[in-house]
């Protein structure tokens, strides 16, 4: 589970599928036995951590600098000095792979670092054009990584899973 | 002067708009007596700094980790240990206004970075309609700063120093 | 349990000492509860977690910059883009309270910037005669916080924890 | 001109000396040529910006996150999105050598993150017994580098020059 922020699309069909979405794919990486690091905040990311510990799994927030600022089903907060966003850091490096709910300034930062990190990120499709038309493609000239997308949370997770396991091969 | 990249556009028309706009923009920096921050490495970097080295600017690099890496245009080698990017940390906040011309996604993620730190940003218009959409708007839901636009160097430095002389008011 | 370097005193007895300690201080933590952060790399970090897993306690390690470093009791691992020591970044802010085994001038930083960031800091007493003299007393004239003392694990996890505490009540 | 606190030494006399002798390294190092960093701030940080400023030279200050804080004397003032000290992160990186004048927990870091990242370090003799300790020795067993001394502004910018010379040769 990857970049998240707490912004929510304004059209409430789209927020409400986004919500679903976020709990979802909590649960389904803790049952595949992921742990679920996110900003650690409210929105989605909160949503994402209470589907991974309705299903036992390990939740981690990066939230900032300010201790005991994260949701209530983050088991553990780390900070870090920086203090630009709540995952561009300490997030996006410690996870195998991203899954991104299409989101504001900061999300469209993480992806952009994901990327020149070369970090595998699927991309939830259908919730922002802005975001879509980067699956299947580079960001830029560089080639680093392709970006992926997924319809579903389950076809998310599992294209994040083998994303993940292929680093280890 | 601000995020910049080392890609050029693909387009050789565009490329040979880009590369004039960039020196010129560094000039008339130079000519107003803005200290010219880039990321200190190639492409529209150096030849920002080699605009404003014409009128005996003072230029400043943020290239990363490496001492002297910088091109030969950068008075000033800025090192930070964290190596995410040319210009994100050091860069962004250490200017009062930035001057985007649109390049890959380290240029957009210090576009969105900016945009979160509050930082005016003037963007070259008509070279990549994925950031002509950013000017006049916000970024996201949170409306944090106007992102503005720009059609010539001329333009784009008369604003950037409008908007950081504000600061000051 | 708080910073660790993979250095040890040449001192035979002393670094059997150290060792025993740093185990023994994993478990403690661990039985009492507390998430233990280290390093995530070999030496004391590696004992101290291993401690904490013979307990079945849970262990975060920030190793640096490269997933996949951290020594095999480490459950998470987390990664920051900073690659100027082990534990300096978001290590010293995540952890309520630290526990120092007095190591090399890495550790040393560590406790220098616990005490900037007003961190409760517990340092082993009779391992380095440069570390005793903090205990009970101020860093410098800026009086952030005082750094305590303890010659045993047992009163070492005992005054951390009830320092720790202090800052929830 | 490197690592450097607002917080003087108690006794008057070292303070006057402390003061007398961070004016004349800024006014030595202006005159060699050097580019001179400080963390911008008050206190030795102001002196040793006014002696180079008396000089005709080129100053940096990284003071942290806000814009306008420097001192008056800093020409460039260069911001990080880390809020941990003052020098520790673009100063220490950006630096060929650095000249320390002893000071508080902050100083103490600078010198053992110097220490890590293996720049060339003089630090004043005869101001604090702690850091006379270091001169002529390597801070740690793990080797990394010899940090020197010097008794004099003199002689700490003779040597400081000529450790900066020997990473270019």
């Amino acid at each position: 589970m990857g970049p998240a922020v707490s912004e929510y699309p304004r059209d409430p069909k789209t927020k409400k599928k986004v919500c679903a979405f976020a709990e979802k794919i909590g649960e389904l990486l803790a049952q595949r036995g992921a742990i679920v690091f996110t900003g650690g905040m409210d929105g989605v990311m909160e949503l994402a951590s209470r589907g991974a510990k309705n299903k036992n799994g390990i939740t981690v927030g990066t939230p900032g600098r300010t201790r005991n600022i994260s949701n209530k089903y983050i088991d553990i907060e780390v900070l870090t000095p920086i203090d630009v966003g709540d995952f561009i850091f300490a997030g996006i490096l410690s996870c195998d792979t991203i899954i991104t709910i299409p989101g504001g300034a900061g999300t469209l930062a993480e992806v952009c670092l994901a990327y020149r990190n070369k970090k595998p990120n699927v991309i939830i499709e259908g919730i922002n054009p802005d975001y879509d038309k980067f699956i299947n493609n580079y960001l830029d000239e560089s080639k680093q990584i392709i970006t992926y997308g997924a319809k579903t949370p389950v076809e998310a997770v599992k294209k994040a899973i083998e994303l993940a396991k292929k680093n280890y091969e």
